[in-house]
């Protein structure tokens, strides 16, 4: 247990987030005991129960928290001198790279959005993620149509799903060992290329 | 507990199959219980163990009865009087049907798959389906290439990759409520048509 009775609430709040992906990451979120988690943060029980109040508020955090470290979030932002295209190739390949805290992510969102066919209560925050990060790539996507760099044959949203729909296949296909991290970048980057030029 | 007995044993182990994939869609593959599988399918603990040795052993097996359930093992047979393309895109829709068997199915794989992000002795299992699941849509796209209905820019093996992979993540999309099951089926209606026409 590390120590965190002297962090500020926030801090305390991030560093169990931060330890329940790591676990959820490691043995599946169909595993996760809260004690663990608190352990893990280094903080009590209680203490966890006062800032998620119950063991499926944690997971709907940890869901959240994940979707916040999502690489499509920067789409949202304003321009940074990079096309539309550019920072919509650079959002979504980013989701397959090879770094912990990435490979963490993918696992959290897997194993919550698996779950959710089993717990209904998960389907709202599953789709509501969804929805933004759908938005997020949107948003990209029409930047790029404004700058010239993207054209697509249907609507943005449209094109936005399908996009991120390919990330979710890539990414679990990846994690499941059904093809290799770098096959799975080749065929993103095909299919970005051919979907949005 | 229905009466097995008198079956004959492929029956029987079929029962079994059924039975797995049906507790498997009910409650996911890491609460999956070989005494219930049995007791589902009207057959003793040991005659389940004589068909699949072990628990991981009926896992695989579950794996691969859903595989071969698949619509795209239709692909693998000699041609009907269908074109490529109707073919390819039948198998592909199929999948995401409005049926309990296709639903329980979806959900089997899903959930071996994603339980081979923590059972590494699944991943073999899983890439090997995969790339069965590959190979009958890739040879669904030649067969279009050569009677004109299909056109694509880049190999049929990696155009198969990209279709199963948007199956797979609208499968899962579905599931969990991310999108309607009929949106789900817009979204892979198009994504066909513009990929292979």
């Amino acid at each position: 247990m590390r120590e965190g009775s002297e962090d500020a609430p926030l801090e305390r709040r991030e560093a169990i987030l931060v330890a329940a992906a790591h676990l959820i990451s490691k043995r599946g979120v169909r595993g996760l005991r809260v004690e663990e988690v608190a352990s893990e943060a280094g903080v009590s029980p209680p203490l966890l129960y006062y800032h998620f109040a119950s063991r499926s508020g944690l997971i709907r955090a940890a869901l959240e928290h994940a979707s916040e470290q999502a690489p499509s979030t920067a789409l949202r932002r304003s321009p940074t001198g990079k096309d539309g295209y550019t920072a919509v190739r650079a959002a979504l390949m980013a989701e397959l790279d090879d770094d912990r805290a990435v490979r963490e992510n993918a696992v959290v969102w897997g194993e919550i959005s698996a779950s959710a066919v089993f717990e209904p209560a998960l389907r709202d925050d599953v789709r509501r993620v969804s929805e933004e990060w759908c938005a997020n790539v949107s948003e990209g996507i029409r930047r790029g149509t404004d700058d010239g760099s993207i054209t697509i044959r249907s609507e943005p949203d449209e094109v936005a799903q399908i996009l991120i729909t390919l990330v979710d296949g890539l990414c679990a296909r990846w994690l499941s060992g059904a093809i290799e991290r770098e096959r799975a970048r080749e065929l993103l980057g095909g299919a970005i290329e051919r979907i949005l030029r």
